[in-house]
């Protein structure tokens, strides 16, 4: 067996005998930066089809061609979570993208609450730091990441099927409560506050929901990037694919 | 009751009555960046003595005092848990210092493994990130950075009480294998290994001690940052004070 250690994400669908086009960025990466050349192997994955070899078929400057040899592992879908958190200062947030890549968030929506200072974030850098966490990590998967949206107008066209686990000082119950709630299969969202916590409006307006549900992360204050990895270690390890 | 949000670590003893000199440093941070003058109100805290409100007794450009007021947090020990890491690159060292004293470390010990890459650490630059952590997230406790050590040192001289969690793709159990191993007050340490993984040898070294106890993050690979932060997290969870 070859080794092939560099992965990269492609758009391009996955089969064996594919050819698949690289893009500038691409060839200038593995041809500039990694030193590969003609025959060299890369792992593929686009997030759809699972991983494959692959070998580099044409080398050039400016780009490329991968030639797809055989899948070396299946797709494997994180649990049905998605990640709420209301964007903080820019390096803070790249960490927290990485992070839900990494511990296996499906989907990534920054939120905007009263107390949170971006009016904006840029939707596509912080898409592309959830594939280079899966292209580090061995991911096969990578999570989408939203537009930034109103908490407000998401928690009024929010689907009560998928259960809410929210982290706030002020309404915490112990961590313990999560254990045996929803089953393995069951949609749930993490919603991480801004650094200013939570309004009391909206904290009122959350301890109402039925399918919202806190959790105390201990008797320290976590800034929102730590809360933000804490709970998803707790939610994996009591409902998620870690147990 | 003042409000006062701004904390300040100091050596100096706290106690009512007591006048602290401050540091240059400190000097320029109060008064020069936060804009404070004479009677402002500061919270303070040693490591040791827990959190007092003091006030700006007397402010210049280099230097000034503040007067102790009262106490209004006691000393709030983490349990008794060291975190024992693999420095990687210096931005993510930087934040595993930072996320261990706000998870609640009492100790934290970089150590020198097989396929580590740093061969020394800045243990001043790596403290000071310790106690703004603390400043920031309301402790009133500074875990202590200790000097690299090799790893083979610090378990030919480990005592034995203390047990050791750690992570390793190779090794792995289930996570939930933590709960209700030793007591509350019973001390440990979490053991995170280079961005490389262990060696064979010390693989094999960690699986042969009886108070070692391998768990799992997962099955994803988890970047050695993500690792410290979720292995604190269960732990604290199933051990330590988030209980």
């Amino acid at each position: 067996m070859r080794s092939a250690k560099i992965r990269l994400y492609v758009e391009h669908p996955l089969a064996e005998g594919q050819t698949v086009p690289l893009t500038r960025e691409q060839a200038h990466y593995l041809f500039g930066v990694m030193r590969q050349g003609a025959g060299a192997a890369v792992l593929l994955f686009n997030g759809r089809d699972g991983e494959w070899l692959a070998e580099v078929a044409e080398a050039g400057k400016r780009g490329g061609a991968l030639r797809v040899l055989r899948q070396t592992a299946p797709l494997r879908r994180p649990p049905d979570l998605w990640l709420l958190f209301a964007p903080i200062k820019k390096a803070r947030t790249d960490f927290i993208v990485e992070k839900a890549a990494e511990l296996g968030a499906a989907r990534i929506c920054p939120v905007q609450t009263e107390f949170t200072n971006s009016e904006r974030i840029r939707r596509d850098r912080l898409q592309a730091h959830a594939v280079e966490a899966a292209e580090q990590c061995g991911g096969t998967y990578v999570p989408e990441v939203a537009e930034l949206q109103k908490l407000d107008r998401v928690l009024a066209e929010w689907d009560a099927t998928r259960r809410i686990l929210f982290c706030d000082e002020a309404l915490a119950g112990p961590s313990s409560a999560l254990a045996g709630v929803g089953g393995s299969d069951a949609p749930w969202a993490i919603l991480i506050g801004p650094e200013g916590g939570f309004s009391d409006a909206e904290r009122a307006r959350l301890a109402a929901l039925s399918h919202a549900r806190a959790v105390s992360l201990g008797p320290r204050i976590l800034r929102a990037d730590t809360a933000a990895v804490a709970a998803m270690t707790l939610w994996q390890q009591a409902l998620g694919d870690w147990r």
